[in-house]
């Protein structure tokens, strides 16, 4: 491990194909996170947990399950392309960070669902493209060659594990919402099934080389249980996730490192096989899980400690767009963009937030004014 | 076939690469007809016969075509990624479709052309973009291996070739609007130039990697008329087909199984051969326009008479993204958000509707009463 | 070169696949500077230079450079993927197009900055994600073979370095925006940010086979302060352009290839053949830049003296998507488009245009009075 701090030897060892690959594994891991704490972290704190996610909290689970010296690999920890190694832990210091730094302003106890509805069906579709398209290649690139005699074989494989699971999730997911296991109406909802579809691409994962190819359409499809059965839970505790990916990332990898193990081939053929299997991904689930949240709470705690993990309550009721970044996240038309303008020029007549300077200040009037209001109204904040 | 059925055997004979190929290319099949038939179909029909198109339609004429022991294959019918097999296929069901569930609510007599206009070119121009470079994989992939002596360079000739279809099918989508042949205003249209780009892809599918590049350039600009052509036909004879899918796919694929095949080299330098050539790929359109328009009038026909075709009147106003999902699919930002959400404050002083209930029905009201209207205007539907 | 004029003999010779990837290479040259010129050139004139520069302003520097016959390649000159041969040709051909063709309307003198502001931070995102995934198959592919002993060492080298160079450019983009290198308010900007991990990238085209990942991590991380003083001097110099196209690619591929040419790694080792490299990249360089803008010069210069590079005064108000297209380029959501048909509505009552006919003429005049007021305002423009 130690040689390749900072890339120092990369080039020597041909080992730039796997740092690109784990890579992008640290980065997913540390995105995760990023989903469910959205809209009420500071930017400096997102610095911060980004790089100690990517540069310790993931590194070290990654080195455990797949280095020839880990021990996990050593014991017979199965996790092909990252149900536990990703998910699972992005998920664990998600539930932490989620916990640490408490729902959005005004979300509990909340006026009614459809306040914090989502507010761009087409963003997420697009979003969700680009997921199922990328889990593809997420899951075949764990093999980490292509031109080895067999490869080719495995890597379809592989392709069509990750298909049907994709499949066997989309339904799950449409089934849950329509027989109201989500609660609320029932109906068939398009966001939730998009969801439960990645559920299922997270939990094929760990062995979407060594199942069959009904046992992964039938683990994915056991999402749409367990991922409303997680987001109730959640909704239940006042645990605020915007996104529902801990339900998709935690509660999926989870089910995928067990589930997937007693189904592999193998597994299925030889319980003894089987038991064991399941025991080491028990194992393998648990050592996860308490590394990713102790190192989480170590690093959010010392945020919050330190008053530096949530912006104040007038940033969050402005948004982090406009208040820290000053570009407005959601305008997609002129007419959005005349909306912000005509705002700022009626501010000329007021008077000048002390927090905030210049052409900021301006926006930051107005948008409080006017332009959010239905949004500050349902936070309940009085600025 | 058999031995397939439910992914059995699919890993003993090495055939997952092949089915995941397939897969995709049943997908495209089946979404054609979802393009043409779009804003008045229930989604129960959707799942049905896009079930039945992708498990029936197109694995019949994928047999004949591509199997060995296909007849249309054996006769000697070249389509070497599909003009035919996938989207004449998806097109002739397309036709039967769009004829059985007929136009929308207030489409014909149509009161203006912009009445009907699509509503986001920027989304028109994002789908596009995955298309395009979509159509460079869909086409290399049916040569089915790349680790063979001699699939660099037909890869290499098949993407040349698939990149002038796109290049001629915009040339001669730019000059038939601008030249006046799709009627109307003669403007430079950037909606039909991206079709007749499609077009023109779609068109050199079938002998991609058998013609040379003049040909495959010189055949999807003719598709600026062709094209042309059956958009004011079906508009005359008022097939409501709102993304023009029939146009591009079926009208693509059949121009492209017929042209190309006496262009494909060999054929160029021997009349016989063009011959006959010509004459396989006339029969095999025959039987796949014969086949999925038939298999397509019986499931369409069947959900028509069932009464489950098309959603009630005042849903398909509501829009189906509302009515059936509760999502509002237009929504791109806060402003859009609140705009429904302002609606449905107001709702509370009016009485619910019968058919729905809870949240979705003050929704569903305050859509109808305000937000669309338009909408409901232009489609003189009196709810 | 004659050999392969249109397309002749490309097959003979497996040129195929290289001229699949000089064709994107010459549409990215000629793509940089459509944002440069952007709302206020002529679809006559895009046709006109786009021609020109794809298959005259690139081919010719393309050839000096990685002909086995060319001159630059034979001198010693190295890029590997183009920050000269594509980005610093594709930006020089901006610088002069910009000048040219002249600011948009009510840009200079300025009233202020926000009212040139970009109307989609989404759609810029969306853009980035296709531009920086895109970068990784750009430079990798510059190699031209893949089953050659060593390339795969060879093309993870060039994902690893093009990975770091869009981080350290992302890191200085950061770092710029927020120490206020860029003037005006400081904060962290996220458009700039974009921008110059864009430039990091670019300039790290040049020798991102040869140099190492630490070299290409601080190579990036300079294009905070290059990007923003290029930003800044052209703004003091009044050359209006909209997207900082110019300091990303002029200045990314100009300091890509003076910047890496002494840190590859046997530069590093030999400062006698550091020298070398530098000053061939500095001969390069000069070539490329003084025949792109020369090129360019006769182009543009040709069109404004002919009178076909800006539209009319009032089609730029009213935006070519409208003027040229008769499509809303804006319009995301049936809002929106409420908004274009709220106002054709009202237009009936008022008097046609001269200049503009039929529907479009009713679009236009409404545009013109209401929809985009704020815009015409702020440019000034009293039709």
């Amino acid at each position: 491990m130690y040689p390749y701090i900072a890339g120092h030897k990369l080039g020597q060892e041909a080992q730039f194909a796997n740092w690109f690959l784990q890579f992008s594994y640290a980065i997913t891991s540390s995105s995760i996170i990023s989903g469910v704490i959205v809209e009420r972290c500071t930017f400096l704190a997102y610095l911060v947990y980004s790089v100690f996610t990517t540069a310790v909290t993931y590194p070290v689970v990654s080195h455990w399950a797949w280095s020839p010296e880990g021990w996990l690999g050593l014991l017979g920890f199965k996790d092909f392309a990252g149900s536990g190694v990703v998910h699972l832990c992005g998920g664990s210091c998600a539930v932490v960070a989620c916990v640490l730094i408490g729902p959005r302003q005004g979300r509990y106890p909340k006026k009614a669902d459809a306040e914090f509805d989502g507010h761009s069906t087409p963003a997420v579709a697009m979003g969700g493209m680009v997921l199922f398209v990328g889990f593809l290649a997420f899951n075949c690139a764990s093999l980490l060659h292509i031109s080895q005699p067999g490869d080719g074989e495995l890597v379809a494989k592989v392709i069509v594990n990750t298909v049907l699971s994709g499949s066997g999730g989309v339904i799950g997911g449409l089934l849950a919402s329509r027989l109201g296991l989500l609660g609320g109406d029932k109906y068939w909802s398009y966001l939730h099934t998009l969801n439960v579809g990645l559920f299922g691409m997270v939990s094929v994962c760990a062995n979407c080389d060594a199942v069959d190819i009904w046992a992964a359409w039938v683990i994915a499809l056991c999402g749409g249980i367990i991922y409303s059965g997680i987001v109730r839970l959640l909704e239940k505790l006042e645990v605020d996730d915007p996104l529902n990916a801990i339900a998709v990332h935690f509660g999926g990898g989870l089910w995928g490192l067990l589930a997937s193990s007693v189904l592999r081939e193998e597994a299925l053929q030889d319980n003894e096989k089987a038991g064991r299997f399941l025991a080491y991904n028990c194992i393998g689930a648990l050592a996860i899980v308490a590394w990713s949240m102790a190192v989480t709470a170590v690093i959010f705690g010392s945020l919050r400690y330190a008053g530096v993990l949530r912006p104040s309550e007038q940033d969050e009721c402005v948004g982090m767009d406009l208040a820290t970044h000053h570009e407005p996240a959601y305008a997609f038309t002129p007419a959005d963009v005349g909306l912000y303008q005509h705002h700022e020029d009626k501010a000329e007549e007021q008077e000048p937030l002390a927090s905030v300077s210049g052409a900021a200040a301006l926006r930051h009037k107005n948008v409080e004014g006017d332009l959010t209001d239905p949004f500050l109204a349902m936070t309940g904040c009085s600025i």
